[in-house]
């Protein structure tokens, strides 16, 4: 189903987008999801979508021919103001979908799309928005920090606990590659590789943007680290009243449980003794 | 909405459950979702449910009933192996969610109801299973050692993460502490207290059961210690390329962050500069 999400904090702004894209089980692809829009020194957008592919994909050829388009008064890069900006791409996601409303039988397809906008214009502070369908927007808030659009749940609780407006930027990236293998994990329909991108506040063009696979050693050391802590953060939990205190050796949570081998020999069948009875 | 996970290690079973039950906003209550049929030293029964509570209380009146009554040749106390006793309780579900159906105009409320009977019958394993709606039931799975229902998704990660059949029983039941405490804090229709309890495998009796507050130990405990946990591991990921390395004194997750103090001062208010600009 996707999932997408953005992270606004003081030191500026993290995209962060799967890839996955499936009308059913059996028709899984890889699509892009995260789009910028890049006029170094002068502004900045990044734009993540959820929802039917096909309006997300007419609403940024769009804005793409309205930026090409010497005649356009209206395009990215003409708003002064970020806010204008987004009801802009609101109102082209709008478009969309009203062309494709039109078809008669639609055989109850949702033609729908969610929309995140994130970037700097020169002379504002970075600011996030997310796009409904409606074409209305809202910002994030400094007591939310982030927005998330697509298959949110799985990778809430990481950001609920850990970003604040004080986040340093690649602490929010680390957490929103958390918040996404997490998802990735659990859930079928959002899949490798990720998409990631920082922008810092004031350098007005992308300071990092990269696509991460399951053997890229940025996301693998996260996977494999990140898996090994929360283990051990378990283990090193407050024992309950009934247990006996743990050993010396075992409080600190320095003792990472030894990690088994990226590749293992095939194990028998572990056979079907345990199923229902 | 209700969130209850039973997990199945070789240990035993690990029963957890919320108590808010909500129709709406402005309809919120606290109500028992865990109920324990216990006859010492030949078996045990621990139900806990999702969805219409009418419809459930209903079952757990039929099946108490079917208990106190002499004559009745079917009950939860004349069974001799547990799917048995599950289909029995798919059948009272069934029974409980017909009778309110048979109301003309319910408005469209949804009357079904899904639960999790885990247990013990003397001479068997413990087991655990899913009764849905239509009174069929699954068992849980040596690989996926673990059955939700309600409000699923924020907590499963950190199951799908942690489980397997060899966990011990007390690591099992504090991960499920925290898969609860994860959804509590990122959905409004998971609240405390929490009801927890542990069945160890022969028995044939609770080992523990508890009902924790925000303020029980146990509870306040792990809360505290998992965000500070959480904390000082995304701190301490693998840092990104162009990152500096960390600091040799950083680098030890021992050093958990100070908490904040549980009661502090009235802030000021931080103002509305950083909202839609």
């Amino acid at each position: 189903m996707t999932y997408c999400v953005g992270i606004e904090v003081n030191d500026g702004l993290v995209f962060a987008a799967d890839t996955r894209t499936s009308a059913s089980f059996d028709d899984v692809r890889t699509y892009r999801k995260m789009h910028v829009f890049e006029f170094p020194g002068d502004r900045v957008f990044v734009v993540m979508s959820a929802g039917n592919l096909a309006t997300t994909q007419a609403t940024l050829s769009r804005i793409q021919r309205d930026l090409d388009d010497p005649q356009c008064s209206r395009s990215l890069r003409s708003f002064r103001h970020l806010f204008e900006a987004a009801e802009y791409v609101g109102e082209q996601l709008v478009a969309s979908q009203a062309v494709l409303r039109d078809e008669p039988s639609n055989n109850g397809v949702n033609v729908q799309s969610t929309l995140i906008l994130g970037g700097q214009i020169a002379g504002e502070r970075p600011g996030l928005y997310m796009i409904y369908p409606l074409g209305n927007c809202i910002a994030s808030s400094p007591e939310t920090p982030y927005l998330q659009i697509g298959e949110s749940k799985y990778g809430k609780p990481i950001l609920d606990r850990i970003l604040r407006r004080e986040t340093p930027l690649e602490d929010a990236a680390r957490t929103a590659l958390v918040s996404l293998e997490s998802t990735i994990r659990s859930n079928l329909s959002v899949g490798l590789p990720v998409d990631l991108a920082l922008l810092r506040n004031g350098e007005l063009k992308l300071g990092q943007q990269m696509r991460l696979e399951s053997d890229s050693p940025v996301y693998a050391d996260i996977q494999d680290s990140w898996s090994r802590k929360l283990e051990a953060a378990v283990r090193t939990l407050p024992r309950f009243p009934w247990e006996p205190a743990l050993a010396a050796g075992d409080e600190t949570p320095a003792s990472l449980p030894n990690m088994p081998p990226r590749r293992v020999a095939a194990q028998r069948d572990p056979g079907d003794a345990q199923g229902q009875q």
